[in-house]
C-alpha cells in the first residue's frame, strides 16, 4: 500500500521543491514501501549503508547507537518513528493510544539532551491524539505521517534559509573552522552550520574549511570530510586540540558550529569541545557563530535546565576506524564521556537561524527574532 | 668491553642512588654491552618492547618516529646518541671530529622545537671537543659517555626535586587534570608533571587524576594510563575536548602539564592542546601549573623564537590502536598537524622547577629562581 496519498497536496509540492538541494538523502520516508530509510552514519566514510525499517524500536535503536545523529536528524527520525508506531498500532485499534504512548516514551528516552527530539515527538503525538479523538484510527495514522513529513520538509527548508542568512556573514576568501558534523548527515538534509558553508560555496565564494576530527565519535573526520568531498569544498582536518593554535595564529577567520539546545539566555549545549573552541575564538578575537533552526531554542529555559548526557565510556576507550571499532588503550581503564558542553553567551557572536541573525543582547533579541513575543 | 669504568666515582654513586625511584626504566645505557636501551613508547600500553642499539642513526630514528618522546627523554637520548657516535668514530681517529659533527647535525635535526635536544647535544659535544683537543680520542669518548650519563642522572634527580617541590601544591583529596605524558616515559625517569603527581601519591595524599587522551599520538590514552596503573593511582580518561567541561564543572581542582620549551617571558611551548586547557582553567579560576626542569627554560629568548613543528598529517588521519596504526578517515584527506602550541604567561599560575616554584611576575622571577642573575 503506497502511503503517499495520505499527504496533503501542499506537502507533496514542498517535498518536490526541496529535492534539488539534497545532493545526498541521509533520511527519508519511502511511502511506497511504508518504510523509514536512513544512512547509517557510523559506516561513513568507509561504506554507504542504507537501513530500512517499519519498526519504531529499530528507529529508536538507530538513535541510541548514533546511526542517526545530530539534533534535527534525531527529531525527524523520532517523528517518523512515532508515525511508524501509529501505523503498527492501527491493526489493534482498541490499544491504539497505548501503543503510541509506549512508542513515544521509548523514542523520548533515546537521547535525553536533544530538545528537538521532544519537540518533534510532541508535534506528532499531538496530531495523532487530535485526529484519533475526532476522526478515528485511520485519520490519526494519516495525520502522523503528514506531521512527520512536515517536520522533515520544514527542517530542510529551514536549513536552506539558515544557509541563505548565514552566507551573508561569509566573505570571499574566508577560512571557516567548524566542530562536529552539522551537515546533511546531521539533519533531514542540507545542514545547519555546514549548510551555511554549503550555501556560501554555491554562491561562488571561494572558501576553505578547517574541520576538527571531533572525538570521540569522529563526526569531523568521518562525516564532514565525506560531505565536503561530495560538495567539492577544500578543507583541512585537525585534531580537536589544534583549534586554539589555528585561531590564535589567524589560520581561520571565523567559527561556525551547530547546537543541540539553546536556552533563553543564549547558553548553548553542543558537542563536547564546542566550549573550548569558543574560548579560543574569543581570545583570538574571531567571530563565533552558532547556526541552528528556531526549534533548537527553548523558550523560558535556563542554563541549569541543561542535563549533560553521559555516553558510554567505550567511545573514549576506542575509535571507529576503517577496521571497525578498535581499542586505543589497555583493559580496565575508566573513562568519563560527557556528550555535550555548554558555551556561555558572552563567547557567542551571533546565532544564525532560518528567521534571521540574532545578535546581542540575546535575552531580548532571541524572542524578538524568533517571534515569541 | 664494559664501559662502566669510564665513569667517575661520584657519577657511579648517583646512578645507584636514583635507582629506587625508577619503577620502570624506559631509557638507560647498558655499559656492559655498550648499547643504549629504550622502551619503544609507540608499543605501550599493548606491548613492552625494549630496543637496543649502538648506532646513533638508529637513536635519531627513534626520536623522529617518537619511539622516544618528551623533551627531557629526547635530550638524554640525543646525548647518548652523540656518545655512541664518539665511540663509533674512535675507530677512525683521523676523522673523529667530522663523524661527531655529522652525528650532532643529524641528531639536532630530529625535533626542531625541542630545546633540550640542542642543550644536551651542546653539552656532550663541548665535552668531546675539550677532551679531544687536550687529551685525544679515548679521553673524548670517556668524556662523552660521562657527560651523557650526567645529563641522565641530573634529569632523574631534577625530576625527583620537581616532584618534591610540586607536591607542596597538591592537597589531600585533589583531582588533578593533566595533558600529554610527562612521566617516566617522557623523561629519563620519574617524570615532571606526572612526577609531581607520583611524589604526592607516595607522600600518601589521596589524589585522583584526569588525563586527556592527547590526540593525535594518544600519549594520555597509551602512556599515562600505563604509568598510572603501574603506580596504582586512580584516574579517569577523557577526550581532549572534555577538559573544558571538566574544569568548568569543578570536576578537577588544578591542572599540571609539562613543557617542551619556556622562553624568558614565560610563554610555554607544549603539546598541542595545552593552550586550550589553559584557557579553560583560567576561565574556571583553577590553577594551571607547568612542571619542567630548568633546562627547559631558555634565557634571553622571545615568544617569536618558538617555531611550531609540523608533524606528518598521517598522525591525524589515523590512530595507534591495539591493531597497530589504523585509518579513521577516507583517502585523499589533507590534514594540518602542529605538534605544539604556545600558552601565554597570563594563563599560567606558576612554574614548578627543581629549583623551586616560580610565581609571577615571571620575567623577573624566572632568572631569580633559576639563578641566571
Amino acid at each position: 500500500m503506497n502511503l503517499y496519498h495520505l499527504l496533503p497536496g501542499d506537502l507533496k509540492a514542498s517535498l518536490n521543491k526541496i529535492e534539488e538541494f539534497l545532493r545526498v538523502k541521509p533520511l527519508y520516508f519511502d511511502f511506497e514501501a511504508g518504510e523509514f530509510v536512513w544512512l547509517n552514519t557510523r559506516e561513513i566514510p568507509f561504506r554507504e549503508v542504507y537501513v530500512r525499517s517499519r519498526d519504531y524500536r529499530r528507529v529508536a535503536r538507530a538513535i541510541v547507537e548514533m546511526e542517526i545523529r545530530g539534533a534535527p536528524a534525531i527529531g525527524v527520525a523520532a517523528a517518523y518513528g512515532l508515525a511508524l508506531a501509529a501505523l503498527e498500532a492501527s491493526s489493534r485499534p482498541s490499544e491504539f493510544m497505548e501503543v503510541v504512548s509506549e512508542a513515544r516514551k521509548l523514542l523520548a528516552s533515546t537521547r535525553p539532551t536533544a530538545f528537538n527530539l521532544f519537540w518533534a515527538l510532541d508535534r506528532v503525538y499531538g496530531a495523532i491524539y487530535r485526529f484519533y479523538e475526532s476522526r478515528g484510527v485511520d485519520a490519526a495514522v494519516g495525520a502522523a505521517l503528514a506531521e512527520a513529513t512536515r517536520i522533515y520538509v520544514e527542517d530542510v527548508e529551514s536549513n536552506i534559509a539558515i544557509g541563505r542568512e548565514g552566507a551573508k556573514l561569509i566573505e570571499d576568501g574566508d577560512t571557516i573552522l567548524t566542530h562536529c558534523n552539522t551537515g546533511s548527515l546531521a539533519t533531514a538534509g542540507f545542514g545547519t552550520a555546514l549548510g551555511v558553508i554549503r550555501y556560501a560555496w554555491r554562491e561562488g565564494k571561494r572558501i576553505m574549511v578547517i574541520t576538527t576530527e571531533t572525538r570521540p565519535v569522529l563526526q569531523g573526520a568521518r562525516l564532514n570530510v565525506w560531505e565536503l568531498k561530495k560538495e567539492g569544498i577544500p578543507f583541512k582536518l585537525i585534531v580537536d586540540s589544534a583549534a586554539g593554535l589555528v585561531l590564535e595564529r589567524g589560520m581561520a577567520d571565523k567559527v561556525i558550529v551547530g547546537a543541540d539546545r539553546i536556552v533563553s539566555t543564549g547558553h548553548t549545549a553542543n558537542k563536547i569541545g564546542t566550549y573550548m573552541v569558543a574560548l579560543a575564538a574569543s581570545r583570538a578575537g574571531k567571530p563565533f557563530y552558532v547556526a541552528a533552526p528556531s526549534s533548537t531554542f527553548q523558550p523560558g529555559s535556563k542554563p541549569e535546565d541543561i542535563v549533560i548526557e553521559e555516553r558510554s565510556p567505550e567511545e573514549v576507550l576506542g575509535v571507529l576506524s576503517e577496521k571497525g571499532f578498535v581499542r586505543i588503550t589497555m583493559e580496565g581503564v575508566e573513562a568519563y564521556n560527557p556528550s555535550f558542553d555548554v558555551t556561555p553567551p558572552d563567547l557567542i557572536t551571533a546565532f544564525i537561524t532560518e528567521r534571521g541573525i540574532i545578535e546581542k543582547p540575546f535575552e531580548s533579541n532571541i524572542p524578538r527574532v524568533l517571534g515569541w513575543e
